[in-house]
């Protein structure tokens, strides 16, 4: 159900995203067909994967949806064609080897590191407005020859961006809930050295910054957690609040950021503080996680601030379980709410630029 | 409107339970009032506390509130006299100087101690079914000369129990949501090397054995997280659920309890898997209970596993700032679910003995 890209010019407001369909062998394609063809009313969507193999996926989830190859090389000469607007586009990136659901193949770990590298050089030079990925398989690409330990830090080391912050989102609370970690992948007993005021300075500074220019918000309120349980109890329970984090807080309010904290972890995610919160700042994975997993009811997004690039993705992996029973059992609400988020990044951006 | 007990037996079902109203400066003694005697038509309520100034209290809350007082000299010779159903008891314990909401008193640190030891001595001896504690300030207790690190430690070493379990449970999810922690007030520097093979198995032995004689659950279904982020990742991220917890794990399902895990915190707490389960088993304070307090919605108590006796506690602390604004701002709704969860383990025990 492919077609050659139309070149006549549609004028059309609605954002272009770029969709890596990550790992082949994961529900990844499927959940990007679904909700980019959902979607395809609000969002003009440019999926990024094997062409071939996604047009096959494509017939089989509904014969209605239609697909718009465009090739890697008119891209590199002419940026992104105009496509109609009814249409989903794909930029070909071939895989190497067979897709058998459930199973990924080494063979095809550099497949998806390049769906990657197409996504940033379009949204870095401005034929995409923000990138939405599906999971990949680290292990996968690792056992593919290249050293990879995973989406953010990729994205940032393409960009050249010295430090990026991961924020988990949901759209199923009111207000939304934001939870930006102030370290993420890092074993438990590494996290309280990994935390000085300096990194903790830059990390309330890239929040504060894409608050209001990825989110519109003229005033951010951001609320903080301590280290510790009970934030400490005044040096009781730890010192990392009084020595590291207040004094953090202290400097960066001088600097014009709402950050108010330390507050417990255990009390701070109430609705009584909640509700006049745009962020949470966490201080690490499993502080801050859990409960915005646990509220997002399946529809987490998350979100890489300190880019210059937007850039959402799901806040799953890649399910090889659910992929291996075929197609129609995966749930594609995370990507349903990760594509809506890059949109709306992306019309703030525009608006405020 | 206290009255002396009257003497007459009363065949009544509903279990005894002993309520200290906590730190007096705070909102204990109201939140206690309140639900004791909303509750009156479910449980005998025995307050503990001092007389004269719960009287005084009840009055300006309700005057159709009926308190009966109940020395304990009496208690002590003839154990708890009966008293009109409709009534709440009080014990008195003696404050030993004035009360100023939101001012805690050092005089009067060691009676809030002694309307704990009341309570313990009532559950030990049987004439109480279960306890209740409201909220009391640790650091007036320490001023007041007594060392004094919580309620939990308090009553350990008062029951002489050489290892209790905290867990937070709630009825405001379904299924109800409880979490129990591997530890609980330690800085998380230390949590990790807190972590053995022999105390996460007394951890598990405590809480599969409370969960069946308390909560009556024939064959209690309990699920496990790491301790690090993605539960260390096969090694990647850590090491101590390969060298420490799996083990646990591994030996106590040899035991027959039906202990899963470890697994990722923040996918853990999502219905798919809750669903399933009776309880959580966090690693440290910060990855179970910010979920469960989100979860609860003001409506979440707290329960002290492994004691001889059933203890159960509101999950939040004395409010000081609430108590000073006068009476009718405090919340009592966790107080009322501490009151209804020990009331339930009380009548679960006598069925199961």
């Amino acid at each position: 159900m492919t077609d050659v890209a139309n070149a006549a010019l549609h004028a059309d407001p609605k954002p272009t995203l770029g969709i890596t369909v990550g790992e082949p062998a994961g529900i990844g394609p499927e959940i990007a067909i679904r909700a980019a063809w959902e979607l395809r009313e609000e969002v003009r969507s440019v999926l990024i994967g094997d062409s071939a193999f996604l047009a096959m996926l494509a017939a089989e989830i509904d014969p209605a949806i239609r697909l718009v190859a465009i090739s890697q090389f008119a891209l590199r000469n002419d940026g992104l064609p105009s496509f109609p607007a009814d249409r989903i586009a794909v930029v070909d990136c071939p895989l190497a080897a067979h897709v058998t659901p459930g199973m990924p193949n080494a063979l095809n770990g550099r497949q998806v590191l390049q769906t990657l590298d197409v996504a940033i050089e379009g949204a870095m030079a401005g034929w995409l407005d923000a990138i939405v990925t599906a999971p990949l398989q680290k292990s996968t690409i690792n056992d593919a020859g290249v050293p990879f330990t995973g989406h953010t830090e990729y994205l940032a080391e393409k960009t050249r961006t010295p430090q990026v912050v991961m924020m988990l989102a949901t759209e199923a609370t009111t207000p939304p809930l934001r939870v930006a970690l102030a370290t993420t992948h890092l074993p438990l007993k590494d996290v309280p050295a990994a935390i000085t005021f300096d990194s903790l300075s830059r990390t309330l500074d890239i929040l504060h910054a894409d608050l209001r220019g990825k989110f519109g918000m003229a005033t951010p309120r951001i609320l903080v957690t301590g280290l510790n349980p009970h934030a400490g109890e005044n040096g009781y329970l730890g010192r990392e609040e009084i020595e590291v984090i207040a004094p953090a807080l202290e400097a960066a309010r001088s600097r014009g950021i709402d950050a108010a904290g330390p507050y417990p972890a255990d009390t701070l995610f109430q609705q009584k503080y909640l509700k006049d919160a745009d962020a949470v700042l966490a201080m690490y994975h499993d502080q801050g996680l859990p409960v915005l997993k646990h509220a997002s009811f399946g529809r987490g997004i998350n979100i890489t601030l300190g880019l210059p690039i937007i850039r959402t993705s799901v806040d799953h992996g890649t399910a090889l379980d659910v992929a291996a029973q075929g197609l129609g059992r995966a749930d594609h609400g995370s990507m349903i709410e990760a594509i809506r988020a890059a949109a709306r990044m992306a019309a703030t951006k525009t608006a405020t630029q």
